[in-house]
Order: structure tokens, then sequence, then C-alpha cells
């Protein structure tokens, strides 16, 4: 029996907004057969088997005797990881959704793109009433260097090779995606920093990639390279990050995930005119195909015993 | 022998701004064999037997009498097209660079993502420190609607069909583009813009489609629909786009052409809200690949007389 946890609060369904109805309705549709239970139903702790969720408070799976595996609803898995009430060897599945992917690399090309084409300066002249060509560098020599090579940064170094951009990415192991630059480890990352024009982090958030984008790795940067930030707020050390602004090693920012979300409104990032603000949508999770990716590993546990490839808890993802 | 006329004043090459200085060893380069004046060199006019043009004054070419064809460097032509001094029998022929069809389609790739992504409404929320969530439509449920199938149009419409947009096309003559929908005439622009979320613009400017995006056609536009103009100012009717924008009939209207450029500082576009300005730079011509072009024209008609395909002059593209 499965238990659908979110971070909707358990006393008031009528407050609830991270999405548990909506959730709950694409996934029955996609697997009938399932009794699917919230905070908000009557069930026994002891019959629930599987656990799907979307960022539950700390302790959520701890009155769950019988729990089995855990399929997390979002690609980022952090919180989840982070909450000791949770056994250790209950396998963390996380979604790995294609269409997500997709999704993020669509926002990656739209960002790249913007800055490539230098929308944030055409739209301080647009606010001062003045018409000037900024230039138009050649997509083949804009250099853009992409953090994580997963399911969602190879996604994005396709459509931004496609686009005719030079597209180098880093990641923990090389990576053969036509048309895109392998770098691997420390000395990889700080050769791949020195020929980006545009870096954009898809990494996963992790212990060892925790404010990755600090001045160590601004520092190496080409003076006035541009920053794509679709990770995780964590990836960013933001004050680092105001004093690469500052001294123009980094010309703008465009960020959608942040340390706290919302971002807090006295936030200095608000109000910067080289970062562009976006409020965590570069992939909202399709509830459609998500649900149907959740079903699909329901039923190959139910029929075959398998439980999907689970997050390595060494590695974080 | 070849004369290259820009719009640079005639009296003072150190003036020059229209980039006859470049053009010149672009095109020197291209072709060694070749003679180049320009209005600051000595020349016979009996010489000159091509004319290399971008956009110089009306009867700049009225003194030469023995001029056989005209090359402009520009792929509109609708202002040598206007010049009453050249005479009718002499063909121009306009450049045709596919990698500038290249340029623009990424243009329009970039404004499209941008709309899509709801990046004017994001800003707006940045301005006031809110952070909300706008919503997304999928990529595969955003009707693009292309105005002009030439070189450019189905360029853009290729590369917004590869992001997975659904894409249709306006034409004169009915067009086969994997993915892409093909209407014509009258009646099919209607039923075009009956479908169609963000308007893209890439027609040539001709009689017959001066104000082709006046009331008529954003009345047939559903509502909240979004506009893109990367073709020629004149073909927008900018009191009707303004009282468009008033209804809401359209939500957002990038544009990169104006009927006057530079963009008057007192035009009320510059201040409005749901205006995106770009100073007419969505595909700056590429010198080096745009003067390789025409030495092959010039080569071709010195080896065999032949001149390329010319501007027609009654469809004026």
């Amino acid at each position: 029996m499965i238990l659908l946890l979110t971070s909707d609060p358990r006393d008031d369904p009528e407050a609830a907004d991270a999405g548990t109805a909506d959730w709950l309705a694409h996934l029955e549709e996609a697997m009938p057969e399932e009794t699917i239970h919230t905070v908000w139903t009557d069930y026994d702790p002891g019959d629930i088997d599987i656990a799907v969720i979307v960022q539950p408070p700390p302790g959520s799976l701890a009155h769950l005797p019988n729990l089995v595996w855990i399929h997390s609803l979002w690609a980022g898995v952090e919180t989840i990881l982070a909450d000791e009430t949770i056994p250790p060897d209950i396998p963390i599945v996380r979604l790995q959704d294609p269409h997500m992917a997709d999704t993020i690399a669509e926002a990656a090309a739209m960002h790249v793109l913007a800055l490539h084409r230098q929308m944030p300066g055409y739209r301080a002249l647009q606010n001062e009433h003045t018409w000037k060509d900024l230039g138009y560098a050649e997509t083949s020599e804009t250099r853009v260097g992409i953090l994580g090579l997963g399911l969602m940064g190879s996604a994005a170094a396709r459509v931004l090779a496609m686009l005719g951009f030079a597209v180098m990415g880093w990641s923990t192991t090389p990576k053969n995606i036509d048309g895109v630059e392998s770098f691997v480890g420390e000395s990889g990352l700080a050769d791949m920093a020195a020929k980006t024009d545009i870096l954009v982090n898809l990494l996963p958030l992790t212990p060892a990639t925790e404010r990755i984008m600090s001045s160590g790795l601004f520092d190496r940067l080409p003076t006035g390279a541009r920053i794509v930030n679709l990770g995780r707020g964590p990836h960013v050390d933001d004050d680092d990050l105001l004093g690469a602004l500052d001294t123009g090693r980094v010309a703008h920012a465009s960020l959608d995930v942040f340390w706290e979300e919302p971002l807090p409104a006295d936030h200095p990032f608000w109000d910067h005119p080289l970062i562009t603000i976006t409020p965590h949508v570069a992939a909202p999770t399709g509830r459609l195909t998500g649900s149907r990716i959740v079903a699909d590993n329901v039923r190959r546990y139910r029929a075959e015993g398998i439980i999907p490839e689970a997050v390595d808890r060494r590695l974080a993802y």
C-alpha cells in the first residue's frame, strides 16, 4: 500500500499547496489498481510498503515499520537524504523523467540564448531609451561550459550543441556526447572554466558540489563570463557571486534557485542590475509524465520485486 | 570594375560608420582579383559594371552609365527598389546568406523561448521582489505562427520545430517543411492566426505586406497572444499594436525593427511595460560570409556572364 507524502501541512487539507490533491489524482489515474493514502486518510502504518514523496518534513516516514522503498517525485533528493530518521538500508529512488530533462534543457537554452544575445544589456538600454548595437558574437565562438552531465546536463548539452554553441561539460566520469567536449576532475574543472563564456550549472546538490560556484571557480573564468544556475541555491556562494559581479569577472547571473526559497524580499539579488531572477521554474515536474513513471516502477516492483536503481547515499545522487 | 556604396557620407571618410572600410577589407580579401572603388577613391564612372551596396542614399547610382547589375549586401531591398533613378531593367540581387538565416533563426528562437517561458512577466515580478510561479505551458502545446517561409522564415521554423514547438507558417506558395503546418492566402492567414500563441514576422517588406500586423490580424489571434517582429518596422501598425496591448488581445510584443530607426527617444514603445525593444540586431550581416557569397556571384558573372537570380520588382523580393 502506498503513502503519498508532501510538504503540505498534515492538520489542514484546506491549506494544502504542494499539490497533494493534484499529484494524488494523477497517481491514481496512472495506477488505479493501487490504494494510495495521504496524511489525511485513515490507514494502518504497518500496511505501507512504498512511500511516494515530495519534500516531506524530516521524520515524516518514521512511523512506517514495514516501509520497503521510497520514490521521490523530485529529481533532487538532498532533503530526504538529510532525514536521519530514515534507515540507511531503505532504497530511495528519484524521479528520472526524460520529459523533465527536456524541459530543463529548454530553460538552459533560453537563458544561454538571452545572454548570448545580450538581452540584459538591451533591457538596460531600453530603460534609458538608448538605441545601441552591443555587438554579436558568433554562436560557434560562444563557449558554454556545463557543470554536470547527468540526465539534465546532457540534455542541455545536446540542445545547446544543436543550436551551434561550442559546448563543454564537466562530470565525475568522462562522457561521450556528440559535439560536447568532456572534462573531469578538479583540473578538468579549472581547464573548462578558463574557456567558458557562459557557465550553466545542472549538478545535483551534494557535499562535494555545495558552493562549487564560489571565488575559486569565478576567478578562473574569462573576465565578463556569464553564469546560469539551474541546479540548487547552495551551489552558489552568494557573497562571492556579488563580489565577482562587482569586479566584472562575472558580467551577469541568471538564477532560478536560491539558498532560501522563496527568495527573501530583502535579499540583495532582487535589485541587482546584473542578476536575472526566476522563481525555481526551470523544470516544473510534469505530474502527468511523472505519475506514469512512478506507476511503471511500482508495477515492476509488484510483479517482479525489482526496485529501480536507488540513489547512492555516498555520492548523494 | 566594382563600386561599393553604403550610407556613409561621401564627403567625409572619417565620419564613416556604415562599415564601408570593414566591408571593403572583407570584399577585397574575398576577391583580390577585382578592383573595388568607394566614393572616396578616384574612378571613371563608365568603368563600373557592378555596384555592391548597403542602403546608399537615393540617386547614388545615377552616375554610372554602364552599370549592369547591383548586388545588395542586405537581404531587404525595399530602399533600393524605391530609388526611381535606377532603370527598371537593371537586376538587383539581394544577399541570400544561409549563415544570416541561421542567425535570424537563432534570434527567433531566443525571443520565442523568452515569451514561452514568461520572461517579461518574471522581469516585472523581480522589480517588485515578488516570488510567483507564472505557470508553464507545454512546448508541444505552444503554437508558433511564422509569417513568411523564405530562407529566414523556414530556418526559424526548423529551429522552433526542433525545440518542440507546434510550428505553423504562412507564405505565398505552400511549403513542405518537416513538422511545420503550411498556410497560404488570405483565408490561410486568418486560419493560422486563430491558432497562434506566438506570432513571428519574417516577411520581406512589400506593398502587399506593409501593415500586415494591424487590428485586422490582431483581432484574429487568441486573447493573450504574443508577437515578435524581426521583419521590418512598417509591417506593424504601431497604433493598432498599442491598442491590442491595451485590450490584452496581444500580451507582449518583442520588436527588433521600427518605422524610424533609431527609434525616436520619445516613442511610446520605449517605456511600454509589454514591449521588448532590440535595436535591429536580429541578424547582423556576417561580413565574412557575406563577402564570400558576393565574390562567388561576381566570379560566376565574370566567367560565365550569369547574374544571380534577381529580385522580382513586382513582388519586391
